[in-house]
C-alpha cells in the first residue's frame, strides 16, 4: 500500500492518494483490484479516534471539499461549511472526503488503468453502486486507522452515500446527515440520466467508450450536462435569474445564436463541465445513482434498511427542490420512525431547488451546527 | 395558386396542399415566397361561411387531426375530439387544420425546396414566430373563402396560436379556446428547448443543416426528444407508468442497456420521432415558441394583447403539468379580465401531466363541448 504525497501537517487540506491492494467485491459480482483512492484530510484524528468525520460528494464532485482545487485554483466546493469554528468544525472533527469510486478525480473509475491491459479501462470498468462507493470509503477509513466515524454528512449523491452508510455499516456510525437527497431514484431521475447517457453515447467521439487516446466526447457531454442542469435549479429561481432577458444586444437575432441569458448560461456550463469530467465517469456514476433504491436493498421496505442503524439522523430538504423534493425526505424519516431510529426533519425554504444545498444559507448551517453539537 | 388533390367531398378528412403565392412579411423581416402549406378539412363550410373552426396543432403535430396519417395509417392526433357527433362537431364546424409553417409535413420549412436556389433551404430558411405561423393560416382561410372563425382551439403550442390569433386577427374569431399552454415561454422552458437545439447541432450529421443529400442528424434529434418528452409527463405519471420497473429480465444487467422500462421507453419515443420529423424543423419551431411572448408583443402588458379582442375564451390547465401549469392560465385569465374580454376557465385533474390534452378525458369533451355548445 502506497500513500502520496504523505504530510505530518493535517491541519490544512491536502490532497492525498492511495492505492490499496483489494481486491473490493462490487455489487455487480466483479473484484475490482488494486482500489485507487484520492481523498483530503482536514483537522487531526483523536488519539482515542472518534473524532472522525466522513463528507460525500455529489455527482459530478470532488474531494477538494474545504481547499483550493490543486488544477484551478478555485475554493473548496463546501469552504463555506468545512473549516476551524465553522458547522462542519475542522478543530474539532478529523474530516475526511474521498473521491467516489467510478470518479475521475484519482480515484479508480474507466479513465484507470487497468492493471490487466496498461491501457484505460473505459467500458471495461465494472459498473459500481453507491454501496460500492460506500464500501471504498470504509476501505479508506481502515487505512486511515478510522473505526468508527463521529458522523457522516452527504447532499445530493452525496446523502445517498450517507444513507448507504448507516444500512451498510451501522456499527460504524454515530450520525448521519442527510440533505436534498433520496433513497431511490424515480423513473423521472432515471429518465433524466438517461438522456444524458444517450447524449454522450450518440457522440461519434464516444467510441464505445474509447476515446482516451483521441478527442473525447465533449459535445454530448456537454449536452449530458446542460439536461441535468435544469434539474438542478427551479423555475422560479431561472425566472428570477434570467427570465426572459436577452444577451447583450437588445433585440432578438431571429438567428440560432444564445439570445437569452439562460441559453448562454446553459452553454457555458456544458461547456465548462466538459475540461473537468470524464464521460465515462458521468455514465458510470449517473448509472449507480439510478440503481440506487435502499429499500429494493433490504427486502423492499425502506425500513428494514435501518433495522441495525445505531446513528441518529438528520434530514434536511428544500421546498423549491424539485429533483430530490420533500416527499422523498419525509418517506425516509418514517421508515427510520418505524426503525425506531432518532431522526430528526426540517425543511428548508429557499428559492434555489436543489442547488441550494450548496449555496449560502445560515439556516443550512445552523441546521448542520446544532445537528453536530458545534454550535451556531 | 395551385391545389392538390382536390375533392368535392369534404365529409372526410382530405389531405390538401396550396401554394400560396405570398409574400408573406414574418416578424423577422424577411418576405416568405411562395408560402405552402398543408392541411385538411372535415365538414362543409355553410353558405354564409359562418361555421368555420380552425384547430391549431402542437409543435411534433400536424394537419392529420382527425383522419389517418397517409404515410404511418395511424388514427388522427385528436380522432377522440373531432368527428360527427364529437365535442368539435363535423356535422355542425367545418374544421380546418394546417400543418404550421416551419414544419415538415408539407407546410413550408427548411426542409421545402427554395426557389432562389432550387436547393432546400436548410438554415436559410427565415427564424419564424408564432405569429407568422397565425399569418399563414389566414393566407389560407382566405383562399379558402373564410373571413372569420366561429372559433379557433389549439393544446400546447397550439394555444399559442389561439392566443396569437385574437390578438392578431381580433376581428376574425368568435371564440377561442386554449388548451394546457401559456402566453410566454419561461426560462425553464426555452433552457430545455436549448438542450435539443444542441444535442442537434452537436450531431456531426447536423452539418449546419445541410444534410438532406446525407444522413440526418438522428442521433442528436432522438436526445432531444427524449429531453422533450420528460416534460410532457408529470413526475406522478412516470412513476405510474413505469416506476423502478425492469425489463423483461428480472435482474440489474449491471451494464449500460436500457435495463430499467423507463429508459426502453424513452429510447423509442427518441428513435420513433426521427422517423417523421426533421431536425431542423425541430430547431425552428422550438425557436418560435421560446421567442413567443404575447406582453412583449404588446408593450410588456398581457392586457393589452386583448384590447381588440371580440372573442369569448375559454382556458384549461391540468392540475400535474409542468410545462406550462395552471399559474401560466391564471396570468393569462387576469389579463382576459383585465381587457374585459369575457373568460372562463377550468383547471382539470389528471395524472398525465401536459400530455393530458391529447388523452381520454371525459372531462375535457364536456368543457370543449360546452364552450362550444355542441352539448355532450
Amino acid at each position: 500500500m502506497l500513500t502520496t504525497p504523505s504530510s505530518l501537517d493535517q491541519r490544512f487540506g491536502l490532497s492525498r492518494h492511495v492505492v490499496l491492494p483489494g481486491p473490493l467485491r462490487l455489487d455487480g459480482g466483479a473484484l475490482l483490484a488494486p482500489v485507487e483512492i484520492a481523498y483530503e484530510t482536514y483537522g487531526t484524528l483523536a488519539p482515542d479516534g472518534g473524532n472522525a468525520l466522513l463528507i460525500c460528494h455529489a455527482l459530478t464532485g470532488d474531494h477538494h471539499v474545504a481547499s483550493a482545487h490543486p488544477r484551478t485554483g478555485k475554493p473548496g466546493w463546501w469552504q463555506r461549511m468545512v473549516g476551524p469554528g465553522r458547522p462542519i468544525d475542522t478543530d474539532r472533527f478529523f474530516v475526511v472526503c474521498a473521491n467516489v469510486l467510478g470518479s475521475c478525480m484519482g480515484s479508480s473509475g474507466p479513465a484507470s488503468g487497468d492493471a490487466a491491459t496498461g491501457r484505460p479501462y473505459a467500458m471495461a470498468f465494472p459498473v459500481i453502486t453507491i454501496r460500492d462507493m460506500v464500501r471504498a470509503q470504509a476501505l479508506l477509513l481502515d487505512h486511515l486507522g478510522v473505526a468508527r466515524l463521529a458522523a457522516v454528512v452527504g447532499g445530493s449523491m452525496g446523502g445517498m452515500q450517507a444513507l448507504s452508510w448507516a444500512a451498510t455499516f451501522p456499527d460504524r456510525l454515530d450520525a448521519c446527515l442527510v440533505i436534498a437527497s433520496t433513497a431511490r431514484h424515480t423513473a423521472q431521475n432515471i429518465a433524466f440520466h438517461e438522456v444524458g447517457r444517450q447524449a454522450i453515447m450518440a457522440d461519434p467521439n464516444w467510441s464505445g467508450g474509447d476515446y482516451y487516446d483521441g478527442a473525447p466526447p465533449a459535445a454530448g457531454l456537454a449536452v449530458a450536462r446542460m439536461a441535468a442542469h435544469i434539474t438542478y435549479l427551479s423555475e422560479a429561481g431561472l425566472t428570477e435569474k434570467f427570465g426572459r432577458r436577452l444577451q447583450a444586444r437588445e433585440q432578438k437575432s431571429f438567428g440560432f445564436d444564445a439570445d437569452f441569458q439562460v441559453e448562454s448560461y446553459l452553454r457555458h456550463q456544458g461547456l465548462a463541465f466538459t475540461d473537468r469530467f470524464d464521460a465515462n465517469s458521468y455514465l458510470y456514476i449517473t448509472r449507480a445513482m439510478d440503481y440506487f433504491d435502499l429499500a429494493e436493498e433490504h427486502g423492499g421496505l425502506l425500513a428494514h434498511a435501518f433495522r441495525a442503524a445505531r446513528a441518529r439522523f438528520c434530514l434536511v430538504s428544500f421546498d423549491t427542490d424539485w429533483l430530490y423534493p420533500t416527499a422523498e425526505s419525509r418517506s425516509i424519516v418514517q421508515a427510520l420512525v418505524a426503525a425506531r431510529a432518532p431522526a430528526s426533519f426540517v425543511e428548508l425554504s429557499s428559492p434555489y431547488g436543489h442547488d441550494a444545498f450548496l449555496l449560502d444559507s445560515p439556516e443550512l448551517d445552523r441546521v448542520i451546527g446544532g445537528f453536530l453539537g458545534t454550535g451556531a
